[in-house]
């Protein structure tokens, strides 16, 4: 890595601890001069703009994410262990990844709801990925047969995102020590609502048992 | 109201528009004053510090919500129907109060996560009265029977809370055209997961009768 790469790697360092406590909006060239303790110029030379540092970024939370969420996520085994590991390590995640804050993605969704741009485009671009991963993990739990074939898998990430939101909060705003326990019985609920159910499964087998025994 | 309370309103008006699209951090007394049309110092003569108007907006915020959610709810029967009541005047409810933005309250709940202060402690204060009127809603649901006597008030509302927010994020940052459906899919799912089970009440009635049938 080249002097010039090292200098960008660490303004976008400083950059993400300051977008994780004061949002994207907190991110001006003039606070991340004084924050790496540049001169605004000599951020100037490594992003055109501020738009163009809170794109770098966001690239550089999805990097992060990557590594602590996705890769010890994929680790486990396909189906209902996999979508447990994804919300162990999707909640609060952006503390266990070393940010002094909360996770930039879910305060940039509240930040430019009404904000037209390339950064909306950034973060609009990075949610509609996650969601893919979601869907994805989900559909495994049911081709393996530990999820009901019947779940609407778009609403089912749709209320996987609503206890992290939810969770969000209670953990980085509202502080609540129970937090993590609130959130895992949201998301077993949310299992439960679409585990196969036995009876179901004894009734089938019970179908096919007296079809057998009637032969 | 006398000439100084018009302007103060007017400013809180003004500034109630621009918190809804730009963030309580988006209120500075300089952004304001262009609004209204005013100096700076013209402004500084209502509020001492933009903390204050922050503050004033806040208050202001929580009289609109009183009005466009909170009235129309009560005026729904006690139990579910106000429970179901509660849900379609919360869910998207800053827009049909005239906010051109997302609700004040869900943004400034990720954006004060890591600030501290009296902006802070406003929210806080809020959100805290905001959760005492939705427990005291789902604990007459549980006293009317329409909701199970075991459920725990806590996590119901803190459920409910994930799927506002989700919806917030589907509505306002995602533009979802079926964000209303997905929300309320979910809302009807924490019902039904409460709903107190018919099966069980005819068991318990099963259960009376045949101890009576053995007297």
């Amino acid at each position: 890595m080249n002097k010039h790469s090292l200098t960008r790697e660490r303004i976008l360092q400083h950059g993400l601890a300051l977008m994780s406590q004061e949002g994207l909006g907190g991110v001006t060239l003039g606070q991340l001069a004084d924050r790496v303790g540049m001169s605004k110029s000599g951020v100037f030379a490594h992003f055109r703009s501020k738009e163009d540092v809170q794109i770098g970024l966001l690239e550089q939370t999805t990097r992060l994410a990557a590594a602590s969420v996705v890769e010890p996520t994929m680790r486990a085994p396909e189906g209902l262990p996999r979508l447990e590991a994804l919300m162990s390590h999707w909640l609060g995640w952006a503390g266990r990844a070393g940010l002094p804050g909360g996770c930039p993605l879910a305060a940039g969704m509240f930040e430019l709801d009404d904000m037209e741009g390339p950064v909306r485009d950034k973060v609009l671009a990075i949610e509609a990925e996650w969601n893919d991963l979601l869907k994805q993990i989900v559909r495994q739990a049911v081709d393996c047969g530990h999820l009901r074939e019947d779940l609407d898998v778009d609403q089912f990430v749709w209320e996987l995102g609503g206890i992290y939101l939810r969770h969000h909060v209670a953990h980085r705003f509202l502080r609540h020590d129970d937090a993590d326990v609130r959130a895992q019985t949201a998301f077993q609920a949310l299992i439960e609502r679409f585990r196969p159910s036995l009876s179901k499964s004894k009734h089938i087998r019970r179908v096919k048992l007296s079809a057998a025994s009637r032969r």
